[in-house]
């Protein structure tokens, strides 16, 4: 099987990974940060490890600042509405995950002003553009790190200079390129950063996460037991304790701690270095064949490892379907949970595109095959 | 080593879910309900069929109604906060986790009136109360199954019949009697029953979840992708997509399902079975040390597998400190998130209890040396 749906959850994971998650179930098995017991207390320090090495992931200065939730959504979603209040405006793109789009439609029913900001494809969200949607009500800016559709970067380092230089909060989602781009926080201006543990993190599905910078204060989506500050009625102040109620995902943080090491192994330029050439040699390949449509970044662009494209005359879910059936090489089909970016590239009426995510575990061959079954299908379909 | 904190987590787990957990990442490891590829069908086939397991295991009419979440603190919170509105009245108990007391906190700021019923330590909440406490604009009654501090039961049918004659919602929360305890939601008049994946249903830590009666409809506590419905910037109404945006947990649901599997095999009967002639052994024998003080529902009344006892003249850390170091038995001392039940059974002033939960693979051996193990640490005490 090929699988080029990484953008959707990375497979296989490093097979530390899968070792972690079941010796986490088996020998440490009990309730972090409840219990003082041994087992209780070894089951804690997987999670205060996994926070450790987030933390040095993305350069955020203290681990208590990184908060798990069960996925990228969930931390979005804490982050939107734990910051924003009747009256504020907020300022997003149109090539966001409805992870951030349906949030901010929601707000919007709430009297929350929202900018969206229509994107060129191949250079992301233009900082001028930022500066230029400032109002005096704005609070937060959202932008993602690459898109999910396009695979299209924006440039979030210049970004965070304007919000910084207007005072504004920065939120990223960073899902697609967190363990397969550099990501520093603090250098990159970046005051909170919603993450995903079953992408390019390599952990299972189960976690994700969010960097909150230490003087911010959000309203929590739960509230709960939190094993600390148990006589109070209120949830504690303190982060993380504050946003993460009831049980953790132990099992999956554990995996995901072991994801993290292996990247840190490899390091993150050489993860990167492999997803751009094997996506570059796709995207070539992609372009070269007749009747084939690639939306997105133009060759030689830096882009996350995404593809969206389309054969003249078939419905993307046709062309997936025949990779996955005649080929079993996974792609991923539709509109990605991401309406307005297929708006933004014109693919909305077209019921989407095929999308191939390519992960660091994927091959040249893979990407060769791959590229002989689309000229075979679209050599077919214009009988 | 011997687990008696299986109220916070049951450990071990059957070999099964290991197996389900790992069989999952390794070879469905794909998005559920996303992409239609092989591998993603199989990830959602794993949902499903968890989805079906537990609409048997509680009797609920269809699959559709259940609804994943990270705990059953989050499954909580949104039953809670998702039904409601200000000026609404609840009504809910002295012995609720955190998990309801907070979150039921949070709503009063915000205009929701609470009633919160003292309960007999023995009998727990009766229905009397309930239908006494009514007001005009009652919406919704929140007790859970049994206490997570004093093991004691609720009458949730008796309760159920009040709440179904008067025409308003309940809420229960199963955290510590799902697996261990029949429930038949139809038969008990439950609306809305909150459960967690990693206690008596003997999944992993990072599942929980909701059954939501099929006409109710909740505000989601997030928007985001649900990979149906993406060309809407609203959340699709449809159970169970409208409440589960984000990847699922798949790993931690096949490994719950594999736990459902298990009880189903084994039988509910003979699992509370079990676990009452532990509990009723250890309580008998608690009861019979002198310097012990054992909070709750006396011998011979039905309770859940969970004891909360004192030593004279020690603090409940200190003792669990003994009894992990010199022992290797784990236990649970404080408050257990549950600050009201506390201070319903006195113990709140003390620092709360010291907690033994059991579970199905615990053995007499194990309670007799644990009993052996209390009567020594009483009698030092003393000098």
């Amino acid at each position: 099987m090929v699988y080029f749906d990484n953008a959707a959850t990375t497979w296989p994971k490093p097979e530390a990974v899968y070792q972690a998650v079941d010796y986490c179930m088996r020998k440490q098995g009990a309730n972090p940060g409840r219990s003082g017991h041994h087992m209780a207390l070894a089951a804690g320090q997987i999670i205060m490890e996994a926070r450790d090495l987030i933390a040095k992931l993305f350069n955020i200065p203290e681990p208590s600042q990184v908060i798990f939730t069960l996925n990228a959504t969930e931390a979005l979603n804490l982050g939107i509405k734990g910051l924003l209040k009747p009256g504020d405006h907020v300022i997003t793109s149109s090539l966001e995950h409805n992870a951030v789009a349906r949030p901010l439609e929601t707000l919007r029913s709430q009297g929350i002003e929202v900018s969206k900001l229509s994107t060129s494809v191949s250079n992301g969200v233009q900082p001028a553009q930022v500066e230029a949607a400032i109002k005096e009500n704005t609070k937060l800016v959202i932008i993602n790190h690459a898109s999910n559709v396009t695979g299209a970067i924006n440039p979030i380092r210049e970004i965070g200079e304007v919000t910084r230089a207007r005072n504004l909060l920065f939120l990223v989602d960073s899902a697609q390129t967190a363990g397969s781009f550099p990501i520093d926080v603090q250098a990159m201006g970046i005051d909170l950063l919603a993450f995903a543990g079953h992408k390019g993190l390599m952990g299972p599905q189960g976690v994700g996460g969010l960097y909150l910078r230490k003087d911010l204060r959000l309203t929590p989506l739960k509230e709960g037991g939190t094993g600390t500050n148990s006589e109070s009625l209120f949830q504690p102040e303190t982060s993380p304790e504050r946003y993460e109620s009831g049980t953790l995902n132990t099992p999956g943080i554990a995996g995901l701690a072991s994801g993290i090491k292996f990247i840190l192994q490899e390091g993150i330029e050489r993860i990167k270095e492999k997803e751009r050439i094997l996506t570059e040699r796709l995207l070539k390949g992609l372009e070269a064949i007749p009747g084939v449509s690639v939306y997105g970044p133009s060759l030689g662009i830096e882009r996350a490892p995404v593809i969206s494209f389309n054969i003249e005359g078939m419905e993307p879910s046709e062309v997936s379907f025949i990779l996955d059936q005649s080929f079993e090489i996974a792609s991923r089909p539709g509109l990605h949970c991401a309406p307005d970016a297929h708006e933004s590239i014109g693919t909305l009426s077209k019921q989407g595109t095929v999308r191939f995510s390519l992960g660091y575990f994927n091959t040249i061959g893979e990407v060769d095959f791959c590229l002989e079954a689309i000229a075979g299908i679209a050599e077919e379909s214009k009988f």
